[in-house]
C-alpha cells in the first residue's frame, strides 16, 4: 500500500528550501533576473508554464490544481488531502495503485502533496517519457474510479497518518491549536490533514464530489521544467490535457476573510510527551499575494535578519550571548494566497523559564521595531536571499515548484521572476515599517508547550481520552 | 425607522431571567411539576404549543424558526439577524414598516430576536386580536418583499447597531474574541450580529436566499401562551399557518462539530476605553441537548453555588472575605443546541492585579473540584432554582419563551417540564463530577481586558484604524 504523507505547511516548505541549499553550488548572480519561463494557455483554459533546462535528459512534470484544504466544504476537513491519496487508485486504463509503479518502471519518481491553497501531482522522468506521463495524468484528471472498499481502506491510512504525524507529536498538536486560534473565520485555521472526527466521516461521495467540483483543465496549471522546449510541451499538452473539455462551473475561489486582528492570544499545551518546554509565536501578516508592493519582500528580509540561522538577532541574543536558550529563531512564510505568517520560537536552556525566554524574544523584536536593523545586516540578508534564489534555480524540481506555487495562488510569471529585483530594492525604512506594522501583539498567538508528568494530566471525558491513546 | 436591536446571547438570556425574578411573587412550589402545555402539529409540519393562562385577557404569540446565526453560510455572518430586521418590511398586504404600527394600534407590543440557534418573532396582544396577528405573521412567513433601497438602508442601521453595541464596548469586543477562540470549527465562534466586514457586503439576494431556505411552516414552532384554549389556537393556526405548504427542502441542521478541547487559551484585549481591568473565563461544556442525563442540571447547580450572587463561593472569597475584587461571579448557560458554556469573572479592587484575582478564582474552583460543595449549599441552590422556575412560570411571556427556546433546539415538552424534578435529583457527587470534568483548563479561554492610555495602542494598518474610529 502506497502511503503519501506529505502535507505541506509554510514551515516545512521553508525548511525544504533551506535543506536544498546545502547540496547546491553557487552559479553567477548575473543570471538571477533573466526571464526563464514560457507560458501559454490551452483552448480549454489550462495554464501551461515551461522552464527549459537542457543540462540532463530529464524533466519534472507537475500538475497543480487551484484547490487546497482551505477550499473544503464546512465539516469536510481533510477531503482535499484524502482525494490526493485516492488519485492513486484506478481509472479505466490504470489499475488501482499502478500509477506510481508504472512511473517507477519508467525509471522515474512520482508523488503528490496538498497544501491550504493547492494540490499538486508530479513526476520526475526521462524526457522521452514525458508524453506517456502526461497522458496518465490527463487520464486521472477526469476518469478516476473509486470503490467503497478503496475509500474506506485509504481513510484508515489517513487516520493512521494523522495519529503518527499529529497526535503523537505535541509540537504538531500545538501548531494546530495555534492556527485554530490565529484565524477567526478563515479556513487557514483548519489543519490540512483535517480534524480527526471529520476525517473519520469522509465518504466516497465526498471525495467524488470534491473531485468533480475542482479537478478540470481550467482549474489546473501544468508546469514542466527540464530538457524540453515550449513547442514540444505545447504539442504533448494539446494531445493529452487539451482533449479534456473545460468545466464551466469552475469559479474564482472565495474564502471567508477574517475580521481585524485586535487581541493578543495565547495557547498553553501541557503534554507528558513533550521533551522540553518551548515557546513560539505566530503573527498574521499579508502574503506575497495580498501585501502592498514591497511589503512581503521586506518581511522576508526582516525575518531573515531577526530569525534565520546563527547570525540572526534572536539566536545571537538568546543562545550565543545570554545563553538562556538552546535554540531560537524565526521565519516569514509569504507564499500562501490570503495571509502570510511570521513565526518566532525558542527552547529555553536547562533551568531557564519560558517567561524569561519569551521576554528576551520580545526585547529583540522591540529593538528592531524601535531602531531597525543595520545596513550591514540588510546587505547580508539580501545577498543570502539572492544566492538562495540562484541555488534553487539550479534545481529543476525546485524551479517547477517555484512557478507552480506562485501561479496557483494567482501570481504571474513576471512577478515571480522579478522577485530578486524587488528584494534588492528593500530599504532600511521598509524593514522598520513592516516590523512596526506586523510585529504587533494584537496580530499574534503565543503558544507554549509544557511537559508534565503523566498523572498531572487531568481527567477528561472518555471520548477524548480514547482519542488520545 | 424601527430599530430592532436584540441579539440574544447566553449571558443576556441569563441576565434577563435574573432580572425578572426581582419583580415576581413566589407561588406555591406544589405547582412546579404540573403539566401545562398542549402540543400538536399542523398537516404542513408546523409544530404548535399552547400554554393556557386565563388570569388576564391577553396572549403572547411567538413564532420560532429553527434557524439562527450558527446556520449561516460561510462568509455571510449576520444574515440571520439582518433578515430578522428585514421581516418588518412589506408584503402585499402590509406596507413597509407597518407591521409593528398595526400591532401597536391593536394595543399590543411586538418584537423579534436572533440567537445562534433560533430566530423568533412575538407579539403580546388582547386575546381577541390573536387571529389577526397570526394572519399577519403567516403572511410574512412566505410573502416578504424587499427593495434594494430598504435592504441597503437597513444594512446601515445594522452596521450602526454593531458600532454602538460592540465596537464602542470593549467588553463586547473581548466577548467576541473569546468566543472566536473558544470554538474551533463550530459556528458559535462567529458573533450573532456578524463580523463587520461581512455585514457590510450582505445583499438583498443573500437575505432572500436565507429566507427561502429557512422560513417555512415545517421549520417553525408556534407558541401561544395566555387566555386561549388549545382548540382555539388549532382553529386559528389551521386558517392561517395551515394554508402555507411545507417546504420539502428543509433538512435537519448540521453544524461543523469541534475537535477535542485540548489546550488552555488566553485573549488579552488592551483598550483605552476600558474603564477597569477585568478577567473572565469561558469553558466549553455540553448543553441541555448534548449533555448526559443530569449533567446539565448539575452544571446549573454547580455554577449557582460557585458564582451566582452575594452568597456564591466566588463572591464570598474574592469580594467579601479577601476584598481583592469589586465584583466576582459566574454562570452556566446550557440552553444552546450544540454546546453549553461556563463563565467566571472578576473585576479587581483598586490596586489589585489581574493575576491576583485570577489566582483566587482558580483556588475557589480547585477547592470545589477537590472537595465538592456542602449539603446546605446544594439544598439552597435547588430551592432557589425551583423558586425561580415557579416565578418565571407566572410570567406568560417568559413561559412562552421557555417552551419555544427548548423546542427550537430539539428538546421535548416532557423534557422541559420535568426540569424541576431533575434538578431535585442532583447529588453532591454529581456536582463534584461535573466540576472535575468541565472546569478543565483545556476546555477554557481566559480573557483579560486591560485599560491603556490611548497613545499606548500601537500603530496598525490604515484599514484597521479606520474601522476602529
Amino acid at each position: 500500500m502506497l502511503r503519501r504523507v506529505r502535507v505541506s505547511s509554510l514551515a516545512s516548505t521553508f525548511l525544504a528550501f533551506m535543506m536544498m541549499l546545502a547540496f547546491a553550488q553557487l552559479p553567477s548572480l548575473a543570471k538571477t533576473t533573466e526571464r526563464r519561463a514560457t507560458e501559454f494557455t490551452l483552448s480549454n483554459g489550462m495554464q501551461v508554464v515551461v522552464i527549459p533546462d537542457h543540462r540532463a535528459p530529464v524533466v519534472t512534470h507537475m500538475v497543480w490544481y487551484r484547490v487546497g484544504a482551505a477550499d473544503e466544504p464546512r465539516g469536510k476537513s481533510g477531503i482535499a488531502h484524502f482525494l490526493e491519496h485516492l488519485m492513486f487508485k484506478s481509472t479505466e486504463k490504470i489499475a488501482s495503485g499502478e500509477f506510481s509503479r508504472i512511473v517507477s518502471r519508467m525509471g522515474g519518481q512520482d508523488n503528490a502533496f496538498t497544501s491550504q491553497d493547492a494540490t499538486a501531482y508530479f513526476q520526475r522522468i526521462h524526457k522521452d517519457r514525458l508524453g506517456e506521463v502526461m497522458a496518465m495524468e490527463a487520464d486521472r484528471m477526469v476518469n478516476l474510479r473509486l470503490t467503497e472498499h478503496e475509500v474506506l481502506t485509504e481513510r484508515d491510512v489517513i487516520l493512521e497518518e494523522r495519529r503518527s504525524r499529529v497526535e503523537n507529536n505535541p509540537q504538531a498538536v500545538l501548531d494546530e491549536q495555534m492556527n485554530a486560534v490565529l484565524y477567526y473565520s478563515h479556513t487557514y485555521g483548519i489543519p490540512v490533514i483535517g480534524w480527526e472526527h471529520e476525517i473519520a466521516r469522509l465518504t466516497r461521495e465526498d471525495a467524488l464530489s470534491f473531485y468533480k467540483h475542482h479537478y478540470a483543465p481550467n482549474n489546473a496549471i501544468l508546469v514542466v521544467s527540464g530538457d524540453v522546449t515550449p513547442e514540444e510541451v505545447r504539442r504533448l499538452a494539446e494531445e493529452t490535457y487539451g482533449k479534456i473539455p473545460a468545466n464551466p462551473e469552475i469559479k474564482p475561489r472565495v474564502r471567508p476573510m477574517d475580521p481585524e486582528q485586535r487581541a493578543a492570544r495565547r495557547v498553553e499545551l501541557k503534554d507528558p510527551r513533550a521533551g522540553k518546554p518551548s515557546v513560539q509565536r505566530y503573527y498574521v501578516t499579508p502574503s506575497y499575494v495580498t501585501a502592498k508592493p514591497g511589503e512581503a519582500e521586506a518581511l522576508d528580509l526582516l525575518m531573515k535578519i531577526a530569525g534565520s540561522g546563527a547570525t540572526s538577532r534572536l539566536y545571537q541574543k538568546l543562545v550565543a550571548t545570554d545563553k538562556i536558550a538552546s535554540s531560537a529563531g524565526g521565519w516569514y512564510g509569504g507564499s500562501s494566497m490570503d495571509f502570510g505568517k511570521i513565526a518566532v520560537y525558542a527552547i529555553p536552556a536547562d533551568g531557564v523559564s519560558l517567561e524569561t525566554v519569551e521576554k528576551a524574544i520580545d526585547e529583540v523584536l522591540a529593538d528592531i521595531i524601535e531602531n531597525g536593523v543595520t545596513e550591514a545586516e540588510l546587505a547580508r540578508a539580501k545577498k543570502a536571499y539572492l544566492a538562495e534564489y540562484v541555488y534553487e534555480s539550479d534545481n529543476q524540481a525546485t524551479l517547477a515548484r517555484r512557478y507552480g506555487w506562485g501561479l496557483v495562488v494567482g501570481r504571474t510569471v513576471e512577478d515571480i521572476e522579478a522577485w530578486p529585483e524587488r528584494i534588492a530594492k528593500v530599504t532600511l525604512d521598509d524593514i522598520k515599517m513592516v516590523a512596526r506594522r506586523y510585529l504587533d501583539p494584537r496580530r499574534s498567538v503565543t503558544g507554549t508547550l509544557i511537559p508534565v508528568a503523566p498523572d498531572v494530566v487531568q481527567e477528561t471525558d472518555t471520548a477524548s481520552s480514547e482519542r488520545r491513546t
